[in-house]
């Protein structure tokens, strides 16, 4: 039986703009190959910071049955940029790194848990798609439940007082239920469990390109989005900022889905105007961080999506 | 392949205090049939005001192929009096009914979910305990999607600032953060996920009585004591009336939970105990409301577990 393994799409709409402005000359379209050597430690920097976090939060404790597998599953999933952007946009508003690290984690537990799901061995490569190259260490049953285990320990490390370096949210509660929206509709509803329906729906149109960019958008973009949009909450910054970065996340997410099927020229199309749309959201930023969080779209190679 | 369908244990503590003081003869033990006529229409009441705002909330929107699976889904699975005693334990402590509305309907979703994954229409029925009377209208890949989709889903209805009927958290961020904690927990690691992890981990092993004991101590006491403390927290009660109400929680869940295997004399003691030890943590509340929350226990068919 396949689970997940074609695309399909109804009630389609393209996210683009219809009448996008052209950015300026001064935007951070160009980036030369010495801003990419400033660029690629700042992302590995925060990659290892969400991973020491994830590692000193989700240790094996009793119930070992649960934790470890819990351990296992969380970081033998592929990092997402979600989570560096979750990071990487409450710095460009001026907020200090600690302030996102839980929710950045969250968002990778999801995504983790998504990605579980998405590859349980009892179904996993028995579909029409490629085969992915997914190493299992327990059983159909323990990966389900584990799954169902990180999810809810996500917004656990959002909603407590004390997370894993002292206390974890010293202010903005409001903040913190605020990002807790945001994660659990990109993580649910209207984001990643609607782009794996409409993936899981029709078997027959895996190849209209309309349908690959509607699954793409919602597994990757709305996850992305919400990463900024959370960051840039947490940050403190002002509402039209948080829509900005949130638009930012959404093409940039949904980009760098699409690089993993750069198979036609209408999908290197779209990744061209995707990045356009995405670094016009940064007009306005100023600072160093705007090099930095550009170069995600700049320079899609630096990490996976 | 059988998921589920066998009970197993390792490092089983059983809950009981060993230092158990006999409650005294003015306990709420004694239970007429006069008072069972005054409590039965409480419990449906509050089932009924749940089912109504989960209705209001679960409306079927777009995306419909996500809305409508979940919305069958969250009306599907049985209702837990996890979700009441929320309710219940919030009255109890003075609070009012709309303040526990949210939490109630959030640990009523994580618990469809958790159903819905225990019998996903692939695995269902086919291991060798007793089979499930459970409806599909879905497919697995469906019924596993939307589970996802429930969870997060739950939490949203915590976090975000507007409810069904207006302002869904006029004050006190700070016990939703609180009470997301808890619900994350039971319905996780500590809780439903540990329980069903060890249910499917040793398939031989069904039979023993502390296996048993300690699946529907994490399958249901441990929800039912969020529910408890979850709902005493949000009606501004005292540590210690919060940790009270979450022992009770605790015992009447699994008794209630235990009421299903009825089959033994020695699960007929434990649920003997189970009904003094939670008796015994209502000491020291008054009013109307010990009685109709005594109910739980005193007659446990009033509602399922």
């Amino acid at each position: 039986m396949a689970i997940y393994h074609s695309i399909s799409l109804h009630n389609f709409t393209l996210p683009i703009k219809t009448n996008l402005t052209r950015p300026s000359s001064s935007s951070p379209r160009r980036f030369p190959a010495a801003a990419l050597a400033r660029t690629e430690p700042y992302w590995a920097a925060i990659e290892a910071d969400v991973d020491t976090y994830l590692k000193k939060s989700i240790t094996i404790r009793p119930p070992e049955a649960v934790f470890e597998p819990m351990h296992h599953l969380a970081f033998a999933a592929p990092r997402t940029t979600a989570s560096a952007l979750c990071v990487a946009a409450c710095e460009l508003v001026g907020g200090d790194r600690g302030q996102a690290m839980a929710a950045a984690a969250a968002i990778h537990l999801i995504h983790a848990a998504a990605h579980a799901h998405e590859h349980l061995p009892l179904t996993d490569g028995s579909g029409p798609g490629p085969k992915p190259q997914v190493r299992h260490r327990f059983g159909p049953n323990i990966e389900l439940l584990t799954g169902d285990g990180l999810v809810p320990f996500g917004f656990e490390l959002l909603a407590r007082p004390i997370g894993p370096d002292g206390p974890a949210r010293p202010d903005h509660p409001d903040r913190i239920l605020r990002v807790m929206v945001e994660i659990s509709r990109a993580g649910g509803s209207e984001g990643i469990v609607d782009g794996l329906h409409k993936q899981a729906e029709i078997l027959d149109e895996c190849s209209r390109f309309e349908f690959i960019e509607y699954v793409f958008r919602k597994k990757y973009g709305v996850m992305h989005a919400c990463g900024a949009a959370s960051g840039a909450i947490l940050g403190g910054a002002a509402e039209e900022e948080i829509e900005k970065l949130r638009n930012f996340g959404l093409y940039a997410g949904t980009m760098r889905g699409l690089m993993e099927k750069k198979n036609s020229g209408e999908i290197e199309n779209m990744i061209r105007k995707l990045k356009d749309l995405a670094l016009n959201e940064l007009e306005g930023f100023h600072g160093k961080n705007v090099e930095l969080i550009s170069s995600l779209v700049a320079e899609p190679s630096l990490c996976a999506a």
